[in-house]
């Protein structure tokens, strides 16, 4: 399997991965954003991959043609916080070389991020003079002359991927880790789905919903693990509440794209 | 979308469209052969179908590197009949591109063809000499000059995939037309797979099950278009008693191809 493979197989096979708590999965849709969106969206987005891997184009340039490669279609934001983890572990190889790429990261990739942002309907933190939606935040990038990782610095408080950039991919690590003792396959990426969410605020969730309800979720997540509360009646809550930890599915995302490289196995007929 | 995509596309949606009776789907895994390895088989094919959409290789060479590369995990054999009609149609462009590749087909095509075959789990008749188990097949082929296009037109009447490579890729046209006209997305496969289930014997069910319980497949399927009986409870039932109609599957993806490159829209939130 190509390292492009494995980001696409990562993005099949977290999305088709069940019962997940909240979000697009093999039994559920969200009305605008479908099974199919996130499964064309693996698909369609292999020309920026591709790039990724191999030496040619900025990590923001790269980002931005991943979003538009995958904004064609009418299913809204699908991947965009895992393509903002697939890349640099593309362009890096894996988790070291992630880290040495995205230190590397210059102030035309913020520009790009900021327009590839544009494309999506995802929001920074309303207020922040470097929300997206604010139209001089790119002045203020460039006046600054902020870094793409210098962006994902100041993000890093609210958003857990961002804080990927800045820790050292610390729960893309912690998620692989926990895969290998989770074992092959399906169930292997739900228990540590669940295991994530138990012990970390999903920063999507916050951003929906606010700090209390991502608090109760990575509770009731704790709970299930130990014993109390049953995983499929907290899926369908979270569903019927619009509850989706986004960016703890994002993190899974990078988290099975890393293992796959070491072996971890998807397919529990033919360890691989 | 290129037509790689296209036919990557193709394999996605067909198998995620439910409910589907008695074919694996968003809802339903067999044993040995789940939704995962469906997509995982779009995703790996991808060399042999750029290699097809090219101009270097030979058709059975390709479909043999098709098998070879889906045939890693262990899945068994998911998308044998689909690349019989895919690899032509993307070597071609078109059904009237396909009809013109598969007619120049060689004998090389069909040494390779078989070899392909014998990395899958499929049969073709017992008791033919020219079935893929027999050692002396291959000998038969070389010493006929029989070429791929042959090797179909000796397995037509008993294989439907076979039968659209002599006959003008008959059902595949007809698919797509009824893909058309049910509309877009999830809900236009699933009435046109129905619709082909309805109106063709599923040659794979002949082979696995026996021309009876064909006959009753399409029965019941005809049935459930005029209003009688449920589609959930017949997809049960079949599930339970093992009838698969993968020829049937096969000729789907072949027109979703098709139908995608002539303007039908997979995505009912945004017409392409």
């Amino acid at each position: 399997m190509t390292p492009v493979e494995r980001a696409q197989m990562a993005m099949i096979l977290e999305v088709t991965a069940y019962p997940k708590p909240g979000n697009v999965d093999r039994c559920h849709d969200y009305e605008g954003t479908r099974l199919e969106h996130f499964l064309a969206s693996a698909i369609l987005a292999r020309p920026a991959l591709e790039k990724a891997a191999g030496c040619s184009g900025g990590i923001g340039e790269i980002l931005r043609e991943a979003v538009r490669l995958t904004t064609a279609h009418g299913g809204g934001n699908t991947h965009f916080g895992a393509f903002i983890l697939l890349i640099p572990l593309l362009r890096g190889g894996d988790i070291p070389g992630a880290v040495r790429a995205v230190q590397d990261s210059t102030v035309e990739d913020a520009v790009s991020f900021y327009q590839a942002f544009s494309l999506t309907k995802v929001r920074m933190l309303p207020g922040d003079p470097l929300d997206v939606a604010d139209p001089h935040a790119l002045d203020l990038i460039r006046d600054r002359r902020m870094t793409l990782f210098d962006v994902m610095d100041h993000s890093k408080e609210h958003d857990m991927v961002a804080r990927e950039w800045v820790n050292g991919f610390r729960l893309t690590r912690k998620a692989a880790d926990q895969l290998h003792r989770a074992g092959c396959g399906r169930d292997g990426i739900v228990g540590t789905f669940l295991r994530l969410l138990s012990t970390e605020i999903d920063t999507f969730i916050v951003k929906e919903h606010g700090p209390l309800v991502a608090e109760e979720v990575k509770q009731r997540a704790a709970g299930i693990l130990d014993g109390r509360g049953d995983l499929g009646a907290f899926d369908s809550e979270c569903i019927a509440r619009g509850i989706n930890p986004g960016s703890t599915a994002d993190i899974i995302i990078a988290a099975i794209y890393t293992a796959l490289g070491e072996g971890w196995a998807w397919d529990c007929s033919r360890k691989e």
